[in-house]
């Protein structure tokens, strides 16, 4: 079977073939992406399950003359193994390889890049617009999921398609299930006859329901569709995770976004670390809090799996909302809901965050409303790559009035943190990493047992002062152990004379502990909090002339533009240098290989301090 | 007519009147409604069409018990008239007076605060859920725009509030135009059967459609709604400008958002000044751009009137495209135009830029594709008020790589900036202020007649370079009078031995020009870009020891943090001081008085600048 596919090197090798070589060519194309996600994990169960259509469409549309936009691209591993990428895919999601999306930098089929769901229709209305204007021809298909039907953008784009002449021609893929289960009214909409009622009463004809296995039904449609002089919708069904049975047997996720994996004695073992991840520690404080708390309300966009929500979901189903992809509707109703007097935690990652900017200033911020956003995702996330990384939540959030942003710097914090916003009478965010929790150092895991006992997962550690000198003069130190709310920033080493201080938002605190582990007048400042700062142990850092700020976020109006703020307002001018992530789109790769590669790691913040103090590398 | 108005000075007042009290009741508020808008202007056409249905609303339902969520607030002038504020309604939109749109903190009868579109079923269905959660009683209403339909934030509420148990009532206003008319498949859909379908294909139960301007159906409705024990729309056509005949005669927006008028002699006079505005100057140069390159397509989300684009849609009707309320779907239109090789250029708000944020990082900003953003309403906005301010731009825009930000001091600058834009690359944007153009300085237009001959509109003047000395250091200075692209800062003055340099971002460097008028050793640079920086220019000015950058927009991350950013990164340490919006959301007011009082004007700038060095203000 393999041979079918080594023979296939382009889209018109697809067209090229007998139609009775197309199920070998299928089941080639599934054992390629079973093993390919199996070495390096990806987008397994979408991509499986629209092995028939993508060739059928490769059959029917000429790319890159005609135009195919998938909706986010993890449905299209096949595409990317019959458009000339089939040696290269066990790259896939590393760095250097393959990507995780599409991207027409990577090939010139790929006619959208596409990491975030529902941009599809909305982007092959202005590619097919643009086209006519210019006087080119080609027809332009938008492959979009059911799961992106319950965003607006999708419905914007359906909305302005539908009313337009142009014969745009929209594929469903439906595979009954986006991330995780459908929400809200678009399942059942699609299960029956309302779906032909639904897109013509937007103004699409309606093709379907299409068995999305059957290539000969396949093939009809498109190419019924792909005469038409208006827009129009092929509807076809589709079962994800198709062909692997360990994947269509998990109501779940059906293989949504897997990590690699093995087969074990018949069995599929995915490989994994044993340590939490921030997600999981998230969620377990969170189910303390609506344990402890009947206001308290847990709201996601999609992401219960991502987020790690579904224990949650199960212990308290109508106080977990997952909402479906509608990141702008998760903030407003969130809004709606701290208005009527509940503590909504809506739980979202950076990337997505950016989708409901104007829900979070204009219906959160600006009435003042508690609603909690725990940012997951915030700074890099590997493997996902550029469209995914959370670089600039902290930035867009920064100038809203009345938002503060905290950050934990390992997973106990993570308690008192969300306790603090949900005592907050204002709005709040909690951003945390992907990833797993960091080992606590010696010098913070020492000082937690001798003063609060044992260790204990959701214990609060913002005593971790105690490892300063006994000169309280900052804001930083002025709180018991274990009392709420969380002040301002936390010394993490306080140097008597102190020449330098490293600032660092987040995890980013353990590794400049470790940096200035070895240099007596190095302090290091855990800021906690981006916005609004703890300004007087800000100043105090400023007093020793030397500051290095560094976030896993852009350094572009970031903590360290926060800080450069405050010590412009102050009159005061150390030497600042500012570490983040740079001004370009940073592709897929190892976190922890990039973190490196910024400078963002212990060896690379050692080095910053000591160019700023103007001494050689030792 | 006014006598019954007078006894009404809260809802249970509505509902103690006779039936028969009711038409006079409504025409009273008509009355009240116009008279208001013709002293200070407002939202005549929508408010004038909903009265009937906000009395019969009022009829049914008990706020504050009952929560009634208007979408936007334009609406409901004589909801406003009914809950108390009748007294105060002069002072609508003035600076201490009833806000623009509706605020919880003005009235417990106001459920939202709400100035953007498609917000109200979303927070109506939290409100809702939390409630329930809370063990509250109370009904929830949302009413909504037709307009508002076409927005994807609707739709999102749409489908969770359609798949919930929840009794959302949806009141469905539709006046058959939005802020203009309506585009897209939902009018055709609203107007026929497929109104229906439609709402019940999304899990609604259909009342309607009803007469908008009938009390005893309206009703009778309301009360069915208020009965079900499930999701439930109720249709009512009204329509907008009802009552006043200028305003139901005017097509194109049936006095959707008007500024003071008079009767004059049977005639609609609006009060206006004859200077153009920077909408109205950019129009003219966006005309002329689509005039001269035939890539060339404008793109605004239901913005024609307020971005004076009415007119070229007039000349270029099918390549002036109103999407609607839908600016998520504007931006992706825009990117996949783009990547079909036109040049779009996307006029929208600043405040509604936020809306679709991540369509500019993910779908413009990431592929680097070259769509123009015409951010129109960038800084103070006056009596539009806090949700309308153009606070946010500079900060959110600037994290996000290869996106260049224009900002022109005058009108002149126009037509360079938008040329230079459109050959670049890349993405860019051009932010300018509501408001008239401003007068150009003597200084500035006497160099402009003698290097470029007589005055044009239209006309590049990023030449007045010639102000300044003959000192050609720096970037800002090094391009020939009229040479494209335009270059990086320009000197608007520059002393011998500087002290001082105010640094400045649009109009407001005359005011800077001004301020710097006697003092010698002062200089002025107009920074022309957010970003990129023009470092050059911007180092030079840190020789003087001491700096001043001001901006109309937040301090937090803007342009003054940028240089903040540029003086650590470069180890020089002047004196910087930021001015621009503060730490909180702007009420409504007159934006020059504002402007006064936030130190933005010739005496803000010229204390701020002595107080930088110490110098008692004379």
């Amino acid at each position: 079977m393999a041979d079918v596919l080594s023979g296939v090197t382009s889209p018109s090798d697809v067209r090229a073939l007998p139609e009775d070589a197309l199920p070998g060519l299928c089941e080639a194309l599934r054992e390629a992406i079973i093993t390919t996600c199996g070495r390096v994990g990806g987008h397994l169960g979408a991509s499986l399950g629209a092995v028939e259509l993508v060739v059928a469409m490769h059959r029917v549309f000429h790319t890159p003359q005609d135009a195919l936009l998938f909706d986010v691209g993890h449905q299209a591993y096949a595409h990317k193994l019959l458009t000339g990428r089939r040696e290269r895919m066990h790259t896939l999601r590393q760095a250097g390889g393959i990507a995780p999306f599409l991207d027409p930098r990577e090939s010139e089929h790929d006619a959208l890049a596409a990491g975030h769901a529902c941009t599809a229709i909305s982007a092959a209305l202005g590619l097919l617009s643009g086209r006519q204007q210019l006087g080119h021809t080609g027809h332009v298909v938008a492959v979009v999921g059911d799961g992106a039907l319950t965003g607006g953008l999708s419905f914007e784009g359906l909305n302005n398609a539908g009313g337009s002449p142009l014969p745009l021609v929209v594929v469903l893929n439906d595979n009954q299930m986006s991330i995780s289960a459908n929400v809200g009214a678009i399942p059942a909409l699609l299960r029956t006859r309302n779906a032909r009622a639904f897109f013509e009463s937007l103004g699409f004809t309606y093709l379907g329901p299409v068995d999305g296995h059957d290539l000969g039904a396949l093939t009809r449609a498109l190419r019924e569709a792909k005469a038409s002089a208006r827009p129009v919708v092929v509807h076809a069904l589709t079962k994800k995770g198709r062909g692997f049975p360990p994947a269509e047997a998990d109501e779940q996720t059906r293989g949504h976004a897997m990590g690699p994996y093995e087969w074990r004695d018949g069995k599929l073992v995915r490989s994994r670390g044993g340590r939490p991840t921030f997600s999981e520690a998230f969620a377990q404080v969170l189910g303390d809090a609506l344990e402890r708390d009947p206001r308290v309300v847990a709201v996601t966009p999609a992401m219960l799996e991502g987020s790690a929500l579904t224990g949650l979901k199960a212990r308290f189903p109508d106080r977990v909302h997952d909402v479906g992809i509608a990141e702008q509707h998760a903030v407003t109703f969130c809004a709606g809901l701290a208005a009527a007097g509940a503590k909504p935690v809506c739980v979202i990652y950076s990337t997505f965050l950016q989708r409901a900017y104007d829900q979070v200033v204009h219906d959160v911020c600006l009435p003042g409303l508690p609603v909690v956003f725990a940012v997951d995702r915030a700074g890099l996330v590997g493997a996902d790559g550029a469209t995914h990384q959370g670089a600039y939540d902290v930035s867009f959030l920064r100038p809203l009035p009345g938002l503060t942003q905290w950050a934990p710097l390992v997973g106990e914090d993570l308690a008192p943190m969300l306790a603090t916003a949900l005592q907050a009478s204002g709005p709040s965010v909690l951003r945390f990493p992907r990833g797993t929790l960091p080992d606590v150092p010696p010098e913070l895991a020492q000082e937690r047992t001798e003063e609060m006992g044992p260790s204990t997962p959701g214990q609060p550690m913002h005593d971790a002062r105690a490892v300063s000198d006994d000169a309280m003069t900052s804001a930083a130190s002025r709180t018991k152990p274990g009392a709420l709310p969380v002040p301002g920033a936390r010394w993490l080493k306080r140097a008597a004379g102190s020449r330098l201080t490293l600032v660092t938002l987040g995890p980013l605190g353990l590794s400049a502990l470790e940096a200035a582990r070895n240099e007596p007048d190095w302090s290091v400042l855990d800021a906690r909090r981006a916005w609004p700062l703890d300004e007087a142990a800000l100043l105090e850092a400023a007093a020793g002339g030397h500051v290095v700020v560094a976030e896993e976020g852009t350094v572009r109006g970031g903590l360290g533009s926060a800080v450069l703020e405050l010590y412009a307002a102050a009159g005061v001018a150390p030497r600042v240098k500012l570490l983040g992530m740079p001004d370009v789109f940073l592709p897929h790769g190892d976190a922890r290989v990039q973190r490196t590669e910024l400078g963002l790691d212990a060896a690379g913040l050692r080095r910053a301090g000591r160019a700023l103090l103007g001494e050689e590398s030792r």
